[in-house]
């Protein structure tokens, strides 16, 4: 990974070759039959389609399969399934998976505009609906519906903001607490700034490989041992009940049936918290707590370093950052890291079961991956 | 598929459904397990990304695997190797690829800075570079290495139109002598308007499966039988030789190899003419002509209907039309109804194996696909 942060002296393609440099540090890369990128905003942020070919030419690897994937915010885990497809289907056997995203100081700034096209621009966009806007509809519902103030989501940003000010990757890495959380400015009501996610650069890559190549390579492996992705009505408006993120439910229950697991083995997770409430909503719809529980699990501290679920050690999208179409790489490596006791910020309790959820839009598009500890 | 075409009335979901109501002409629906989508612009011409769950959900597939596959006008055909990655893998038994992009009429008109978009945004586009100027640098150092003057690409153009005339699905279905062609009016020296594939909409969709599972829905089945995507430098400059297409040259080699076959065993292809130059360059880097051979084998009428190599009978990018990011699935659609003996358009003599070869950037990318009649 490169540390997430605004990078405004370097391109995706520069990005990605520092995430690649940091990769070796931990292993020699093989050679690598082919590269599968997630990115999301490029076109608009830095007027890149085509970003693969990019990359792979930039990164040294002459003449191989490439191509790019994008599910909006989910585009890294995405690029992941992708590549798990690739080596699962016997095509291919070191599968380079990056994601790479730049929202800082790019051609355009409209950042705002640039997320908000994995809304539907018909029912959506055109009437005015930004991504914050729509997320805020859910939090105000969520605090109606389970009679809960502000308090738990600031609660759960200042853990998130706890366990990113050990992790030397993340961009915003300071503690801050529930109090002064709790005076930060609106955004969009009853969003606040430190209920968001900021704006940030940066690439992380994993290899993908069959289980016997890839321990001639490194003792330090890790199983994809499940993955799945599913939609949902791309318009928040359509679904029975908006809190109740669909996509990430079927992604979570088809990609554990893969691995074998109940949703609750998972012992360090790194979930999906565009924003306080989506963070919420995650672990709901996951499975792993009931329609309004997480205020409770949050006092308990199941959630934290040491409890049952041990979520977002590296600081969440919330606090690590979120480069979006980047962010699904992110948490694949730092779960990697996690599972082979090597992550260098937060450790979780040694653990062989880890979980990942990455959602694009408000939900429309959700995948889930379940890795296993195999040394 | 549908027509390609100004379609004004009909957006990206829209243009989709389209498409998927012509299939179900040809056979009833399986039930699909997974949408993988190939698009390009839609971010800059719809503002709209997140397509694969906007299609899934408007055309009813819920909760499904969705993703979208972007590798610039190679694009439509990269889905359809994802789509061949995810039947391989076992994953999902019936996998809908779609292709779909609307150039006119939407949110921006700046269709040339979408487009440029496929290049080096560092090396090439902030210098000026647009698609069209490259093209035309490579057309000029064309002619004055082979010593040809504009009349072969005008022979191509005049060949293409005359094909397309007869495709129902045809943007431009009329024919137009080398004379006119000739005269038409100059674009990016020596590109002229009949030189250039037109900016239309459309949307094309295949279904994949194992052949096994295919035979109980349908006995039309074509197999697809070899399929590599391979890259080159992103920026043209950087070429050994700009006239050579790596990419077409490793992918063809490669599809070629898993089909078990050689190149020239193919009998009827459709081929990536976003300019005649293209064409040229593609029928060559595919190793079915000499570097400098298209003007010859023009003249011999080898690429004609009827020819030892029957190519874009279907009108091509040129006249077909050239929805960006859905082309590479018009291509297999074709190629399938060829086979099968049921296009609407040029028939081909009957014939085994098909071939079809999709371009993005300026040949960055290339994907080549086989396909073999089994019935």
């Amino acid at each position: 990974m490169c540390k997430v942060d605004r990078h405004w002296g370097l391109s995706l393609k520069e990005l990605f070759s520092r995430a690649l440099e940091d990769a070796t540090k931990e292993c020699e890369l093989p050679k690598i039959d082919a590269v599968i990128i997630g990115n999301m905003c490029g076109v608009d942020l830095s007027w890149q389609n085509n970003i693969a070919p990019l990359v792979a030419d930039y990164s040294g690897f002459p003449s191989i399969p490439a191509f790019r994937v994008e599910n909006a915010c989910a585009s890294g885990a995405s690029a992941l399934l992708a590549g798990y497809l690739a080596v699962a289907s016997g095509m291919h056997d070191y599968v380079l998976v990056g994601g790479v995203e730049k929202l800082t100081e790019g051609v355009s700034s409209d950042v705002t505009l640039a997320l908000a096209k994995a809304a539907d621009a018909e029912t959506e966009i055109y009437y005015g609906a930004s991504f914050v806007s729509l997320n805020a509809l859910l939090m105000r519902m969520y605090m109606e519906r389970f009679n809960v103030d502000r308090h738990p989501f600031a609660q759960f940003s200042s853990l998130m903001h706890r366990n990113a000010s050990k992790n030397p990757y993340a961009q915003l890495p300071f503690e801050i607490s529930v109090e002064n959380i709790l005076r930060s400015e609106p955004i969009a009501d009853p969003i606040t700034l430190y209920d968001c996610a900021p704006i940030g650069d940066g690439a992380a890559v994993v290899v993908l490989a069959p289980l016997d190549e890839a321990f001639k390579h490194s003792d330090s492996i890790v199983e994809l041992a499940g993955i799945w992705c599913a939609t949902d009505t791309i318009d928040v408006a359509s679904r029975e009940d908006p809190l109740f993120m669909r996509s990430t439910f079927e992604a979570s229950r088809n990609a554990c049936k893969m691995a074998g697991i109940s949703v609750k083995d998972a012992q360090v997770l790194e979930v999906h918290d565009t924003f306080t409430i989506t963070g919420f909503l995650s672990l709901e719809s996951l499975g792993l707590l009931p329609p309004g529980g997480s205020p409770t699990a949050l006092e308990e501290g199941v959630l934290s370093p040491g409890g049952t679920w041990q979520v977002n050690l590296s600081g969440g999208l919330k606090a690590r950052g979120h480069p979006v179409g980047a962010t699904g790489v992110y948490q694949a490596a730092e779960i990697h890291q996690q599972l082979i006791e090597r992550f260098p910020g937060v450790k979780a309790s040694p653990a062989e079961i880890g979980l990942t959820q990455n959602v694009g839009g408000v939900g429309s598009i959700s995948v889930v991956a379940i890795y296993r500890r195999v040394k």
